[in-house]
């Protein structure tokens, strides 16, 4: 008799932004003259810049003639892609890499999701809490994680790291034994950075309890100040201890066109294996590669033109940002983030949850956010705010709140 | 200290189709002037048709206006694609299927290769033997399949079922107990079929044995004879047992485009658990849905045009597998399928094993083709090609065989 795997019932609810997109619809439902701002999932709302649409269309017309047909593509990535990541994101950064060491994907939640699947199931996993919820979810799925204490509101094997205002929202060094720590930065969804010297630490950590660094960038475009790491791979040792996930969901309004990358670098070995050989292996059996169609306009971005065309949708939406927060202080809210990163933080009113205050922003105000509890226990009494939407929408957003 | 998943240190060589391409680059490096006829990966040739080309142009451009704009996707698919899948693919031919039985996805590769992780690590699995590695390779490596015999070239743990010329490449049912029996039908890469009493067979055995199904169906659209059934929910009783994967790659040259859809009916529960949901949520926690660009080209097809455009490449690759079947038998080789499917079998000359005779084909020929051995340990002695090539390509092949 074939059996379940019995790990996806400890999973607690259903994905966070799949059970807020199930209460937006109904309130809709109930209320259809009502106009709903959606502030919550972290989804750009401006349109693919010209020259990548160009790209793109181009590439559609070579699928449909002979002589410049493509069909399976590496699995990899085409190195016209991968030699473009490596120069304009690493070289010119001063980061050594080879094109071997970057894995093109069709995103990075897929990739921080089936990472894991190179490692052992004894490993112990740490993660900042709150904390996307894909790195523990995939990890609950894979049994890593250990039952639920309904009590704590945690897993009994996972190492929690707590990023609330007590600290600053920067994690402190795990005192317990972990393999595998998931680093998010800039933070989604404290908005929060690190330093240099403060990323030193976790990788001189990872060296030397000989640990590896999950290292998600995704928002990486979003850092505007100083001596903010925008790669770990800017940390001296890190090749040897990290691995980095990149996206261009939100550096250049991908969301819809899919497309992400994934640095394994060849220095990472255990035992003797090698993790890009693995991940190589890994991708080669369960994966058939990114549409060329999407890697050619990916390509685009990394021309002048593109750079420029995406600095301006970036600055659009740091611009929502600055809004969101200004409003929210305005109208008596403290607030986190929302300067290295396109997410705001807010603690919420004292008496209330964070679910609560979604249910109550949603039928009072008509604003969709996330709960901080979706993102982990300590997210209770948090709330996140994203600043992708219209600029219309959230300036009327910031109005509804004043 | 981290550990690696020691499963990938069992999978047993390259993954097959990356080793044939690496052999093929290397004798090319060494002899740049001869011309290499690949009919090896089964990798369509003919451009995207014309109506699937006006629809990804519409949506790049859809893609690069504000107005019409699309960030994320459901994860499942858009209901403009699963509407027309169900209407098409199932609703015509008198099966009953809900939209939400479709999860339109990024390949038959990557569900295939998935879906197992649903499944409890003990379960026992079923492969034919030959067949396309990823259902073997995906259960190694999580780790279903104990440890590998080099004497029997098998994994201890798994049921292989032999197709051999013996049994005119029908398995016979398990005498062991197994819980996941893998088929793909028309077979990869025998190119046989099993006629609707036969699948019966299989599915009321599914049901007495408490079994699952995963059924490949994407090689459906070569079906020519009557009788042989395009989807497994043709079989009474089947959606209470069996999963079916299908693909546009070779539907409608989708190689390099990337679109495919599973289907998980909402019948299969196990104690009390709906895979249908399990799916859906794994889906939701490690995919982000397949391009919009991407989804509106597969509607495309779903219309008369499109069917009518789809069904002469279809035509052309046919007449191409009866060139190969032909030329193969005056060339004095024993062969197989090749009616029903775009492969064609073929017994090696009895002296050599299947490498022997690929690379006696590279070398001497100047063809590329697919070692049966790669498709397991049954497969040796026998050799794929593939109906895929140009048509020049495929009679300059036969001629150089003659």
């Amino acid at each position: 008799m074939v059996k379940i795997n019995k790990n996806y019932l400890k999973l607690q609810e259903n994905y966070l932004f799949s059970t807020i997109a199930k209460k937006v619809s109904d309130f809709q439902k109930i209320n259809p003259d009502k106009k709903v701002i959606k502030l919550g999932i972290g989804d750009v709302t401006l349109p693919i810049i010209p020259v990548v649409v160009k790209a793109m269309k181009q590439a559609v017309e070579e699928m449909g003639e002979k002589e410049t047909f493509k069909g399976y593509g590496p699995e990899q990535g085409y190195d016209f892609l991968r030699e473009k990541i490596v120069e304009w994101d690493y070289q010119k950064r001063g980061i050594p890499m080879e094109k071997e060491e970057i894995f093109v994907s069709d995103g990075a939640k897929c990739d921080t999701g089936n990472f894991q699947e190179l490692l052992d199931i004894n490993n112990t996993v740490a993660i900042t809490d709150p904390v996307y919820p894909v790195y523990l979810d995939s990890n609950v799925m894979a049994g890593r994680t250990g039952g639920f204490n309904r009590e704590t509101q945690k897993f009994d094997r996972v190492v929690y790291m707590p990023v609330t205002e007590k600290n600053g929202f920067v994690p402190e060094l795990p005192k317990e034994k972990v393999d595998l720590i998931y680093l998010c930065l800039p933070n989604n969804p404290t908005g929060t950075v690190l330093s240099k010297e403060k990323l030193k630490k976790w990788v001189d950590y990872a060296k030397e309890k000989e640990a590896l660094i999950l290292f998600d960038a995704a928002y990486e475009a979003f850092i505007t100040e100083e001596n903010i790491p925008h790669s770990i791979y800017e940390i001296e040792g890190a090749k040897e201890v990290a691995i980095e996930f990149k996206s261009f969901s939100k550096t250049a309004g991908f969301t819809g066109v899919r497309c992400a990358y994934t640095v394994v670098p060849k220095e990472i070995q255990m035992g003797g294996v090698s993790l890009n050989t693995l991940w190589n292996r890994r991708q080669c059996t369960k994966f058939n590669g990114v549409p060329y169609i999407t890697q050619r306009g990916a390509e685009a971005i990394y021309t002048e033109e593109g750079q420029k065309q995406i600095k301006e949708n970036i600055e659009y939406y740091r611009e929502n940002a600055k809004i969101i927060r200004e409003g929210l202080e305005k109208a008596g809210y403290t607030v986190f983030g929302g300067i290295n990163a396109p997410y705001i933080w807010l603690k919420v009113p004292e008496q209330l949850t964070s679910w609560e205050f979604f249910d109550k922003l949603l039928e009072e105000k008509n604003i969709v956010g996330t709960p901080g509890s979706g993102f982990g226990p300590s997210g209770e009494g948090y709330f996140r705010l994203t600043a992708f939407g219209s600029r219309e929408s959230t300036i009327e957003a910031m109005q509804r709140l004043k």
